[in-house]
């Protein structure tokens, strides 16, 4: 059988753009959707089936039948996903390869589900590496401008983001006026800002920032705005956005534009020179 | 007039133990209630005023009036609290004395506060120097003990309070099988606590950690738990807290205590061993 690359698929729109490019290129790709988390509408147009995480073995066999050698792992899996797990018998022992790094915080887990697979034979590609156009780049996205005080408040939100992730806590915090309304955990981005307009001042809304954090596994674990970002970061209250750029993926980018521009609200991509000598752009 | 100690009080049952425990040793009292904040049933023992806190000079003037020389400033005044302040034009002045230090985060506008009333000739206490008894200890205070995993969380609950409080941002998180479920920024520990329910995963519960910042102001700002605190740590599926020994305010020792013990739930001050080698206790 023709080699596929094998997608293993979470939510949001960003497993299906990986196919499509992957199909654009001229290369035949396979689907495992992770049940709970990946949406069936998305993957209906490609040739895909739902498992659940815990059944890790039957993954690792479906992908190899499928002769899938190249793996991309893309799309949100929300927490808590571990009453999804429930391991079969051989995903204990997989498990157990995993070992201690499942409770080490995120970017531990992932980089030691990227190791086992590694170990099964199966190269682990970033989904950045297939969908380039989608990487967000240094610069202003939107029509609205920052200004002086929310570049003072994207400043402190860089300081706060490097902070957390020295101790592999979550990639986003929102600041306004120089206060930290909320920092990010394992609740996600949405559900931050979800809580985030009862807890402002009035005067200029806040500003979202997220990065990478420092050694991060950036082949399963990218941030991602897009459309639902932007709107939910309105309706927080907040006036802006700013990523790292060349580590945040966009996903829906002129929809995600239009609905800031309607709003007054701006997108920036921080380049090296915005995150200061101590950046991580780049180097994992 | 006999001097008074003058206490400035937001929530909570803080500001009637300073004003009890004052007494006791003979002192005159007299308390500002900020209005929205202060509870008037607890002040309602003690010679008092509610003023907004945006009326800065009416309370300056007020305590001067009284003969207050040491002030206490004790009690959680939530924010969003700007709205409340509606500075009248006196009040303009001051904040503009206060200046950028409002806008600097909790730590920087308190001791920018501290420093303000300072300069008007009043010295400014912490409500520990007044409430010694109060301030929590090293050691466990419940029956039930933390087990491995648990004080594995609360390393590294320590860890991630470190780099927050390097930025300046909140005092507490909550780990779980050395997953972070979330981080305390503006919404406070109570608010915090009410988002885990729904982060945690199954098996043994969380840990809350709550530290003194380093550098902390801690004549205003000292880090506080409670039955309240053990209460929502127990509806969240948490099975412990550990706070900073000697920084850290002890409220409703006892229900508190029992409401713990009554749960198999865990209560323990750590000590400058327990923190390692960089604990900031009895630094400031």
């Amino acid at each position: 059988m023709e080699p596929a690359l094998g997608i293993i698929a979470g939510s949001g729109p960003l497993p299906a753009q990986v196919a499509r490019a992957a199909e654009a290129a001229g290369q035949r790709v396979f689907i495992i959707g992770l049940e709970g988390h990946a949406e069936p509408d998305r993957l209906a147009p490609f040739p895909h089936a739902f498992l659940r995480f815990g059944g890790a073995v039957r993954i690792l066999s479906l992908l190899k039948e499928q002769n899938c050698r190249d793996l991309v792992l893309v799309g949100p899996v929300k927490r808590p996903s571990f009453r999804d797990l429930r391991p079969d018998g051989e995903g204990l022992k997989l498990l157990a390869r995993i070992g201690k790094a499942a409770f080490m915080g995120d970017d531990g887990l992932l980089k030691a589900v990227i190791r086992v697979l590694g170990e099964e034979g199966f190269r682990v590609r970033g989904a950045h590496e297939i969908l380039g156009g989608l990487v967000g780049r240094a610069g202003l996205m939107t029509r609205t401008v920052p200004d002086d005080q929310a570049k003072s408040d994207i400043q402190r939100g860089i300081a706060v983001c490097r902070a957390l992730g020295v101790a592999d806590v979550g990639q986003g915090c929102v600041v306004q006026a120089g206060i930290v309304l909320a920092v990010e955990a394992v609740e996600g981005t949405d559900a931050m800002l979800g809580r985030c307009g009862g807890l402002a001042w009035p005067g200029p809304g806040g500003i979202l920032v997220k990065l990478v954090k420092p050694g991060q596994e950036r082949r399963a674990d990218l941030p991602t705005i897009g459309e639902q970002t932007v709107r939910g970061a309105i309706a927080a209250g907040l006036r802006g956005i700013a990523f790292e750029a060349g580590g945040t993926l966009i996903v829906e980018r002129e929809s995600m534009v239009a609905a800031a521009d309607a709003a007054g609200f701006f997108v920036i991509g921080l380049g090296p020179e915005a995150l200061g000598a101590r950046t991580t752009t780049g180097r994992n």
